[in-house]
């Protein structure tokens, strides 16, 4: 606290992160990377970036990202919005097309990081419920609004909404825009991004940290109609004319071209996931349907407090979420490689029979 | 314009950066980027990023990083803010600090970005005129304020400001935050950071862009007492977890660690920045003062927009501002290397010439 704060710091509460261990050895599950490396394509195009040409600023557009972007989703350059990492685009999203008389609306159990943006720049929202089973309803969004968002995958459930749901969504909200943050899309969710030439309010957010392995990297996208990009773009060079640096543009170039790796790795993770869920139920956990990198689990017999501090005793990080009180007994665990399901699996049956003894 | 816009939007005036142009075999002395790539240390240390560990987030705190800044200036690591280039921490640094029911304070020439910010985050302003040997007066900012934010030395005319006069500034200025832009410090003006021990409302911000020869990477840093460090993470931590990707890290280390090539290619600047003066003068420009990487100059016989014109048409670009009045009549020309400064002399003092003829 400091005389010198303006107004708005005194009320912010920080996001927190997953925390990034610098233990060496751990078996890292906690914020939902990818277990395999990116493409070779993109570090032979990166390496070429370690150049003379530092020296001299990116392109402020980076167009040339932004034309791969386009045609990889069969759109046009200017429906498509590029950031550091997709929290900072999601950051202009809130301030560039959410921040309305009315309120935002957002399901209770979401991406926590949405409240934070709301605080940030003053944006009044209003949580709706998930239902009993944790899916999100999407007639309860049928109210006056200045905006709706959302993760297709939801997170921290990684439960999927069927692609006519958000259809019938927008056919009902026509005054206000729609944000799917399709971060977790690519391990077997509906991408709602046909929708765009449809919807002029539909705007779809993407991320290269997780199905494309470059969460050390900071590229993040927004997909729709060139209005809502162009008022990303004017918030944008009202606060950074750079924000995708010479190595960002050329290894996310690189990795939407390499559409094979992209396909083998993230069916790679979808049937890791889809063996260690099947584990999980023997060992007696209840697991949430999931169309993401990561599974929402709980135990009848162990917290979801318990169970992450013992996994950490064993050097395996996953997230833990104390509140909202619903989602306390769970754990969320990201996909890895099928030995660290195996390593894990393993630690979870001696926990749980240790209890049994 | 669109419906879907949020208020703030439609009222932006967005920063214009200088042209990076896509043609090649220019003379690009626009955009102050340095004529001298980073050192081979900062290479060396890139290419080692370019590996499967790009999976995984950076620290989203980037204490390696802080550790190396804090140590090359005599902080703890408490005292310094990283973020993506010097204009996203400048860009926090206005939400954070200088949005108060008083004005800040600005001279009305400088870095034209300022004013963008107060647009963004609706904050008050007021200008200062420069005096009219373009040096600013700090006696002149001696009034109530909720901020006071000069470069030093100034842009676009490139005057150094006396250390001595910034401190009778704070010790005048006690009740709000006095920051000094030094984007340009390492070209032979004073540095004020040796102040912030005695000064807890100074904040310096510094760029790995100019004299690091990193624009090309986006790192900058703000260097200032704890608690107003503090506010700028709180900004940050609300906004993205994580600006600095790997490579900007590992790249931005090695910078600030190899020392030797930092002052060996500062001076190598300076000294073309002086002997490009001297030819200048000798053409008949009236050359502006400059502890900078850039030089502010204009002739009796030409616009600075003729001139930019005919220099661009030989494929040398220099940059002009339009407005405010007063500079229409200069160019801001880059130091580049000592065969640029040749190339450019040759073509002013040929364009010169046919005028005479």
């Amino acid at each position: 606290m400091s005389k010198f704060w303006s107004d708005i710091v005194h009320k912010l509460t920080p996001y927190v992160p997953g925390e990034q261990p610098k233990l060496e050895n751990l078996v890292k599950l906690n914020t939902n990377e990818n277990p395999y490396g990116p493409s070779p394509q993109v570090l032979a195009a990166l390496k070429l970036e370690a150049a003379e040409s530092l020296r001299l600023y990116p392109d402020p557009n980076s167009d040339a990202l932004k034309a791969v972007i386009a045609t990889t989703h069969g759109l046009k350059a200017s429906q498509v919005f590029v950031g550091n990492g997709s929290d900072e685009v999601l950051a202009h999203v809130f301030q560039a097309l959410l921040k309305h008389s009315r309120p935002l609306l957002f399901p209770d159990i979401t991406y926590s990081f949405y409240p934070v943006y709301c605080s940030l720049y003053d944006i009044e929202y209003q949580t709706i419920p998930l239902a009993a089973d944790f899916t999100i309803n999407i007639d309860d969004y049928d109210q006056p609004n200045g905006g709706i968002i959302f993760p297709n995958p939801n997170a921290p459930t990684g439960i999927p909404l069927a692609l006519e749901r958000i259809k019938k969504l927008l056919q009902t909200n026509t005054q206000s825009v729609v944000v799917i943050d399709e971060a977790y899309v690519d391990f077997g969710t509906e991408s709602a991004v046909n929708l765009i030439r449809t919807y002029p309010n539909l705007l779809v957010t993407h991320t290269l940290s997780k199905a494309r392995s470059l969460a050390g990297l900071r590229v993040g996208y927004a997909l729709g109609a060139a209005d809502l990009i162009e008022a990303l773009t004017r918030v944008k060079d009202s606060f950074n004319s750079y924000p995708i640096d010479r190595f960002a543009s050329a290894g996310a170039i690189a990795a939407m071209q390499d559409v094979t790796y992209f396909g083998t790795i993230c069916n790679k993770v979808v049937e890791t996931r889809e063996s260690l869920i099947k584990a999980l139920k023997k060992l007696g956990f209840d697991v949430l349907p999931s169309g993401a990198n990561f599974i929402f689990v709980k135990h009848p017999l162990k917290s979801g407090a318990e169970l992450t501090a013992s996994l950490r005793g064993q050097g395996i990080i996953v997230r833990h979420f104390r509140s909202p009180s619903r989602i306390a007994p769970y754990l969320r665990i990201t996909i890895g490689t099928d030995s660290q399901s195996k390593v894990l699996i393993e630690a979870l049956a001696d926990l749980l029979s240790e209890d049994a003894s």
